[in-house]
Parts: structure tokens; C-alpha cells; sequence
């Protein structure tokens, strides 16, 4: 498979065919020690420097500079050795159908060294961040390398999923009661498989309240809405969903978050990615996604001026830092950014409830929806 | 109903039946305002002077101190006012089948009074203290004044749950894939329903990784366990459920935690109650639970040495403290905090990993099930 073309899988990769890459990249490290050379390999450089805002696309994207580590170099060693155990290890989960938290591959892997008193690994930040080496390395997400770190998120609506390891359960998320589906920390369509869904839009919601709240309404059936629930920032298994609702559903995604620069950014990383995880935006970004509100907009228009809060220092410093990203450079985004540093306000999504409890579910969003009254 | 039945009635009172109790208080002051008296009410003094543990039932509770509010105190003005819209609006959910959490309360009766400048509140913390002093002055709990606060727990195994006020969902968590149910705010019985559940304890565990770790190894099939998942410190709809597994369908109830101080405190208050809720031990501790791990003891036992943490100078001391708690002056609880404190050491569920994947699945819970090794 061609680098260029693995860009643009989107994450349709099966595991058989991530061990092969991975399969792939070990044999040329034993052919390197076979030959007597240095064995080494090739990552990506991380961090600021190596990211960059595709406006073609519209995601956060990890550049094209790449580094080397080699066992033959003694700051590289252990490193080097770190990485042969993580990688020889996930290969191992992918032959077998195991997956592992990243907690759970630090603790596996730890163990001194022969004769010696030194550890595989001191701290789970080193095998972490082998991790991260590996996942750029054959170009994939942790995820696809079955591993994970904590799920968070919920889902409700009428969407019918398989789980395909697990007895093939198959359940719809409208029929589960007002909890709605725990969603998992992988969901990898080769495992959870979206089997039907009735809807015209997801609605990604910021707080627990909110979500609540839509479901209380019967938001999801009166408006034929898919509700995701992040409860904070979304993890990387409920941006997987957000994506494969876009992607594979082809459905509008609509983030609802608090009008603050937290919950903008929240919306923010759904859209384009983070500069933190620009190498997996082909994974995880929904460039189409929209924006609904709370916008400072919204509390003039709605009367709202009774219940906003005051932003602190720190948020205002945030909302400025943000003015600068060039993902924030359209002229509505500069206006909303503009007038919450201005008036130094910010305005919760439960605000509404001033209106009425209903009014979120009767009003405000039915009528943004209706007049597509979305940021960008 | 006499105060003594209340406390003992297990939270199984209907809406009806506190949407009563509010309408006897709230007569009562309306008398009292007829009768050209002080309007007042009475709640229960709160904090450290007012705790006392049970030795006998094995829970924290509240003591029978009370407090008075009344209109004509300067100081006390703005709270009376505060409660009485906070409770005419509760009684309002409670007469319209609503629920709302505490802070869509707090906005939605946020606002300027009359022609003054001055609000009802200025802060969340002001309506919630009043929703507070409601469930004292009523003996209930909020999630039966139909408020609540974010939900957090997942539910997975052989029960299936009905959603009485929500066109009657019937659901099996055993056949929600690998994700499970999202365990709602509130777990009232009037809501949600019991209604079927084949299995033989019930395991509670802290982490979600572990809780992903037993459902990967098919745990509660194999040994019909329900699993519940509750993040960290299990949030008040966590609890209620784990009290009906525990009172309804007659569960042992297994905890499983790090093996540290916050994990240990996560155990206290599921079994004992917690000091700041003292008032709803009766309707959310399990005297009965048992601690099943980790132990410090345990890293002896299965050669775990080399994936202790250090405990933190704050670890050290909170586990002095907690020696000092009447509910772990028990030899074995106090040999455990010694040792700890001693080694300075802590251990996690995940460092089972360490062994293999499955260890934790196929030894190490199994084991100390079938030989009864609990802490108590």
C-alpha cells in the first residue's frame, strides 16, 4: 500500500493488515542485523514544529519530517529496546484478538533485564510514547494496534450496532432505556459495525446535562437525531464515532458545546484535530462539521444577558491564543471570538434552561437547524 | 410515615409520597404566615459535628441535630427566599414528571427580583445548598426530588433493566456488545426496573480499563458476574444501583480497587457511606460489601514487587488518617494501612498485566472468590 493512499483510508484497515506493516518494518530491522548494520528505524517528528493546518482539507496534520533511532547510539538504546518490546508485543495482540489498555502494556512489559538492575521501563510515559512511535511509524491509529486508553461518551438514537467479536450482539441505542450505549474506547469498524440509523444529523453535546436533558425532551425521536454525549472533551473512541456517523453514514454533525473557549475548542478538535494527535486527523477530523452554539450571539437574541458568567483571566487569554489559529481565521469565528473577549462573558449550555427546561429541545435548536444558523 | 419508618424505608418511597412531604412543610409555613408568625423551617445541621458511624447497621449517618431558618432573621432572608423557590420548583418537577439537574435549577431560577439589582443567586453553590437542605427537611434523597447531579458508571452482565418511564425499554446488558450500559444520574426503583438478573455477586471495580479487561475475557458469563464499571469514585447512580443489586436482588457485592487510598476510600464509601452525603447512608451503603483487591499483601503473594508505585507523601498520609476512621479499626484493615505505610508502596489493577492479560480473569479473581479472601 502506498504512503499517499494510506492517508486517505480513512481507517478502513483491517488488523491483518496492520500486523503486516508492522511484520514489514520487523523484518527489515532483522535484515539490517543479519547484514552487521546499525539497526535503526524511522518515525515521525512530533510537536509543533512538524504540524500544520491543511486548508484544502480543512485538519491539523502531522508534516512530513521524519526521525531515526538506532540501537547503536546510546541515547537511542533503550529507547530503541522499548520499542522492539512494544512492537513485538502489539503484533502479539494482533495475532490473537487481544487488546490491551496503555496501562495495562507498561505493566506487561515490565521487567528487569537480565543480570541486570535495570528496568524495561520506569514510568508508563516511555511506553506510551513507543506507542506513539509505532503508530506513526506504520502509519496507523493505537486503536487499529488494539490498544487504548480510557472510554468516555455516551450514544443514543436510532442506530442499530453489531458488535462482531461479542456474540454479535446487536442493539439499537433508542431502545436502551435514558442511559443510551456506553461507547467503547475502540470503535473500530471491523468490531463495532453500524448496522442501521435512522436519523437526519448527530448532535455531539458537550455536558452530561445537556445530553440528559435532549433525551428527557425525546429530542432523538422527535427530531430523528443521533445524540452524542462527550461529557468534556471527546475521546479518541467517540471521535472515532463522530467520524465513521460523518464518513460512513454520511450524516450532518452538529456540535452543541458550552459558548466559552473550552467548549469551542472542544468543537474544535472534532472539526480539524489537535496539534497533539495531528498525525491520526485522517482518523478522527469531521471537517464538515458545524457549529450550533452557545454563541455570545445567543445571549443577546435569546435575553440571556441575566445568566452568563464572567470569563476568567485564563479564559480570555485562551479565546485570544485562539483568534491566532489559522482554523479560526473566517470572519464569524474572529466575530464571536471578538465579542466574548470584549465583554468578557461566556454562556453555559444549561443557561437556557432560564427560558424553560423545554426550551433548548423546543426552540433554540429546532429553529438554529431549521434557519442553519451554524458557525463554521 | 414516622421519622424512624423513613429511615429505614430504603429509598423505595414514590414521588407522590415526597411530593407530599414537601406539600406538609410547605402548608406548614404558609400557617405560619397566616398565624402572623415567623416563617420558618427546620433542616438537619450538616458537617463534621453532626456525623456519627453506626457501629451496629456498619454506616455513616447523620445525626439528629437540627437548624433553623426563618424569614425575619436578617441574615437568614435570602436563604429562606432561596429554599422557597428552590422547593416550589422541585414540588413543580415532582407534579410534571420533570427532572433536571442542579445546575439547570440553578439557571432556571436565576433572575432579578423585582425592581431591585439584587438576583435570587449569584452561584451554583447557593441553589444547591438549598436542594440540600430540602432533602434533609423531607429525609429523601434528590434523585427522588427529580434532580441530579452528572451520571458516570457503566452496568454489564446478565440483568436486564426496564425503563418504566420510557416507552418501557426492556434491555439485557449482557447483549449491549462490550461497551455496556451507561448508568444513569438517577436509579430510582419507580423509574428504573429490576427485572431480571442471573447471576451470583456483583463485581464493582474502579478502573475502566479493568472493567474492559473482565468484559474482553467474557468474566461475567463465565462466572455470572454483573460488572460495574464505576471510574473512579462511584458517582450517587452508581451507588443506588449497587445498594439495589445489593438489597433487591440480594448480590454479594465484590469491590475492586487499586490497591492504595483512594481506591480503599472508594470501597469505604460504597460499604459505609461517605461523611459529606452522612444523611443518605441508608439509601446508598452497602454494609455488607466486601473488598476483594488489590492489597498490599497481594504483591507478596504473586511476586508483584517489580510493578509497585511509590506512594506519594500525601498517599501516606491520607492512609494514616483512614486508620483513625472507626470503620477500618478491624485488625485486618489496619494490618493492610500498616503495611502500607510502612513499604510506602501502592499497587494497581493493572499491575496484574504484569503475570499475563487474562492472570487477573482466570486466577487471581477466581481464586480469591472461591477461598473467601476479603478485607471486610
Amino acid at each position: 500500500m502506498s504512503k499517499k493512499s494510506r492517508k486517505t483510508d480513512k481507517g478502513l484497515e483491517t488488523p491483518k493488515e496492520i500486523a503486516s506493516r508492522i511484520h514489514v518494518m520487523a523484518e527489515g530491522i532483522v535484515g539490517q542485523i543479519k547484514k552487521g548494520q546499525n539497526p535503526h528505524f524511522v518515525t515521525k517528528q512530533r510537536g509543533k514544529g512538524n504540524v500544520e493546518f491543511e486548508e484544502d482539507k480543512g485538519i491539523i496534520e502531522l508534516g512530513d519530517k521524519e526521525t531515526t533511532r538506532s540501537f547503536l547510539n546510546i541515547a537511542h538504546t533503550k529507547k530503541f529496546l522499548q520499542t522492539m518490546l512494544v512492537t513485538s508485543q502489539l503484533y502479539n495482540y494482533l495475532s490473537h484478538d487481544k487488546t490491551a489498555s496503555i496501562r495495562e502494556i507498561y505493566y506487561e512489559l515490565k521487567h528487569t533485564v537480565g543480570n541486570t538492575s535495570e528496568n524495561t521501563f520506569e514510568d508508563q510515559s516511555e511506553s506510551d510514547s513507543c506507542i506513539v512511535d509505532l503508530e506513526h511509524a506504520v502509519e496507523t491509529i493505537r486503536e487499529k494496534l488494539n490498544v487504548h486508553a480510557n472510554p468516555k461518551g455516551t450514544l443514543y438514537g436510532d442506530i442499530t450496532l453489531v458488535d462482531k467479536v461479542h456474540n454479535n450482539d446487536k442493539f439499537n441505542c433508542l431502545k436502551l432505556g435514558r442511559g443510551g450505549w456506553s461507547v467503547m474506547s475502540r470503535m473500530e469498524p471491523n468490531e463495532i459495525e453500524i448496522k442501521d440509523c435512522d436519523a437526519k444529523y448527530a448532535l455531539v453535546i458537550e455536558t452530561s446535562a445537556m445530553y440528559e436533558r435532549l433525551i428527557e425532551e425525546d429530542f432523538a425521536k422527535k427530531h430523528k437525531a443521533i445524540l452524542v454525549g462527550t461529557g468534556g472533551q471527546a475521546a479518541r473512541g467517540t471521535r472515532r464515532l463522530i467520524f465513521r456517523l460523518s464518513h460512513e453514514q454520511k450524516l450532518p454533525i452538529y456540535t452543541f458545546t458550552d459558548g466559552d473557549p473550552y467548549g469551542w475548542y472542544i468543537y474544535s478538535v472534532i472539526k480539524q484535530g489537535s496539534m497533539a494527535l495531528a498525525a491520526h486527523s485522517n482518523y478522527m477530523a469531521v471537517p464538515d462539521a458545524k457549529y450550533i452554539g452557545m454563541t455570545i450571539e445567543d445571549v443577546k437574541d435569546y435575553g440571556l444577558e441575566n445568566v452568563t458568567e464572567k470569563m476568567k483571566p485564563g479564559d480570555i487569554k485562551r479565546a485570544k491564543e485562539m483568534m491566532d489559529y489559522d482554523w479560526f481565521k473566517n470572519k464569524p469565528w474572529q466575530d464571536e471570538l471578538k465579542t466574548a473577549i470584549d465583554k468578557k462573558i461566556r454562556i453555559e449550555q444549561q443557561a437556557l434552561a432560564n427560558k424553560s427546561l423545554e426550551f433548548v429541545a423546543t426552540e433554540y435548536l429546532p429553529k438554529k437547524i431549521k434557519n442553519k444558523e451554524f458557525l463554521p
